[in-house]
């Protein structure tokens, strides 16, 4: 099962790396993180997505509870949540195929950033299988930059 | 000067590890900080913005392009880029002033995620600046809960 967990921690140097540290210490893989200030800007808030099974994550995060510099370690899996993820693709294209790609680009709600003569820079987000559905249909198409943010959440409020 | 990396690293655990060590150790405040997996499932995309010095930080640089693990570094600072930001946040707000921070969320292209008797769930994004205009102009509501991706770029196409 695929984990989501939020951390919300103290803007310090070191911190993430002790985070990142007692997780793949363990051997966990870390599939997708990402961390930026929060409204105070002595605080940051850290998202990631890790594969692994229930029982041995829930001591990860007991663990992770336990660092000096956390505030605080959610379990989104345990919740109800929104998850979405930004995607930043550049796409090889010739010029009588670039209508082809204009209108996938449409369908999935993306945006076109920049037309270049061999290639359109796009813009897409949404939950992450949305951003995935994207990219299976891309392959017909030459994939020459991509950049993906990785999943950030916030609970359902009430 | 803010500085925004690129690196391409092998899919492995303890990557991400020997990078953000390699960069705190040396003092620097990793202000952002995205991974992800690429298209390719063995290869993740790094993107981190540093504040620092152009000169400490080209080290910084080379000595990243010098892990095992690590395929590609770019400075983007050096080069025409596209960067984007996703921006998830629920805002606390009565019936009588919902209507303002819908009209406020649509001047900056953002959606309504979600409606609660006191709270929306907002989600916009763009660059790094839009974002901080938006939650500048959101300091008259009160911010309930907050996540932001960091930024990602990719290089612009010729």
């Amino acid at each position: 099962m695929k984990h989501v967990i939020t951390a919300l921690v103290e803007n310090q140097p070191g911190v993430l790396a002790r985070i990142i540290g007692l997780i793949s210490g363990r051997g966990y893989n870390i599939e997708s993180l990402n961390v930026a200030p929060t409204q105070d800007p002595d605080e940051s808030r850290l998202t990631m997505t890790v594969p692994g099974d229930d029982k041995v994550l829930e001591q990860v995060i007991k663990q992770l509870d336990k660092l000096i510099d956390v505030i605080k370690v959610t379990d989104l899996t345990t919740k109800r949540y929104f998850n979405r993820e930004l995607l930043l693709v550049e796409v090889g294209v010739t010029a009588n195929k670039r209508a082809e790609l204009v209108e996938l680009a449409g369908l999935f709600g993306a945006s076109v950033v920049s037309v270049q003569p061999n290639s359109l820079t796009i813009e897409v987000t949404g939950e992450a299988s949305k951003l995935q559905d994207f990219l299976n249909l891309l392959k017909p198409f030459k994939i020459l930059d991509l950049s993906r943010t990785g999943v950030i959440a916030v609970a359902k409020g009430e």
